[in-house]
């Protein structure tokens, strides 16, 4: 029997049968700004759990261990229990989002190089930046695993930034979650999807046009569904290449 | 002729006929929350001065560099002119304040290591925490002036810690700035006083009554002007045994 084992803004993670496996179920609903803003973005859970099967296949192909399985159903994927490190790993190729309201930097400048920020995963606390100094106060993480997760980023990046590429699209920024398993292993957790990256098309240059992930949601830029879908539709013309 | 160069919350600055050589006039207006709590600390702007004097002198007599002249009357001191660096090192021994907020430490934990952290001075962006890599995707610093400005703070540390610990008074943390002098060298700039440090009396070990800072004024603890001028008191009493 599967039991709700927790209910995410965006998922819901069932047990199974095999104690090391959970159900992912992507949902349709849609949050932003630590959950003020509220919504539904139509077929989005079938979208993201099939971008981010495609992606998880990808970055496993590319030796990144992940805690992907299987693609059960069209917004269900089986996946490893792992024990979530409750820090957000956010790899950003351009400025935006927070980063620029916080540093005054302009939206849309190129980065020198790609930066890997972590961020604490509470909500009640708004999911704050942390610096490495006070990850390790906090006991989150040990030097070692800090460094971990930023080569396992930069890595990820890499292949992400090629592969959207290949899709037309610009990988902005992306945020990563990570996990534990049994051997205290690090693996890359969570999903890879329109909701936890900025995408641009790069066929468009105005600045709303090009948006192509949940900033049309966050930024009432309308075409949300359109803009979710192009993206699986792209992803799925470049892994059947 | 002194001429009125700029006016900060607590300060203000003032040319003078040599063009090296500034006036800093200390003021008794009290702001906390980004200036949205103002008020007036009767004395502050002559207390603050000496207290200022007395570290400064004594920093200067351990090798710290600062920018610090002299005192001419008990609310005014004479300083250097330096390009300030547009952030503020905050020097945290306790766990307190915005630290706690932001990462749900418990207020009075004793951190392992003095943690040195840094902060944009930009009051319309409500003063961010930054990282060494935001500091330099903004281009504030370069990364062997993030590290000699960590070492000097760690330094300035270790000798306010002793001397405060002979007064009586524990050093939770406190807030630097630095200036750059027209060789590119570092000075220690703004002031050091209860308005930039959370002083705890050692004599008392209740959470309230033991506050010496702007936290009295900050939390509506009362006192505000007994606690700035013990500690002024204290550091005298101590500046000359």
């Amino acid at each position: 029997m599967n039991q709700k084992l927790y209910e995410g803004k965006a998922k819901i993670i069932y047990t199974t049968d095999n104690p090391e496996v959970l159900l992912a179920h992507y949902k349709d609903d849609a949050t932003a700004f630590n959950a003020q803003k509220r919504g539904q973005i139509a077929g989005k859970g079938q979208i993201n759990c099939t971008i981010s099967t495609h992606l998880f296949k990808l970055l496993e192909q590319a030796g990144i261990r992940t805690h992907f399985i299987e693609q059960i159903d069209p917004d269900q994927m089986l996946v490893r229990r792992v024990q979530i490190v409750p820090l957000e790993v956010v790899v950003r190729n351009i400025a935006a989002g927070s980063l620029c309201k916080q540093t005054g930097l302009p939206e849309g400048k190129i980065l020198p190089n790609p930066l890997v920020e972590f961020y604490y995963k509470n909500d009640a606390l708004g999911d704050p930046l942390l610096t490495s100094d006070r990850i390790l106060v906090m006991e989150i993480a040990t030097p070692e695993q800090i460094e971990q997760l930023r080569s396992l980023s930069l890595e990820v990046n890499r292949i992400l930034t090629q592969f959207f590429n290949q899709c037309g699209i610009t990988l902005v920024d992306f945020k990563l979650e990570f996990g534990l398993d049994e051997t205290q292993q690090i693996l890359l957790a969570d999903e890879i999807s329109p909701d936890t990256c900025r995408l641009w098309n790069q066929s468009e240059t105005d600045s709303e046009k090009r948006v192509m992930d949940k900033d049309r949601f966050r930024r009432d830029l309308g075409n949300v569904e359109n803009a979710y879908q192009q993206v699986l539709e792209r992803v799925l013309a470049q892994t059947s290449t």
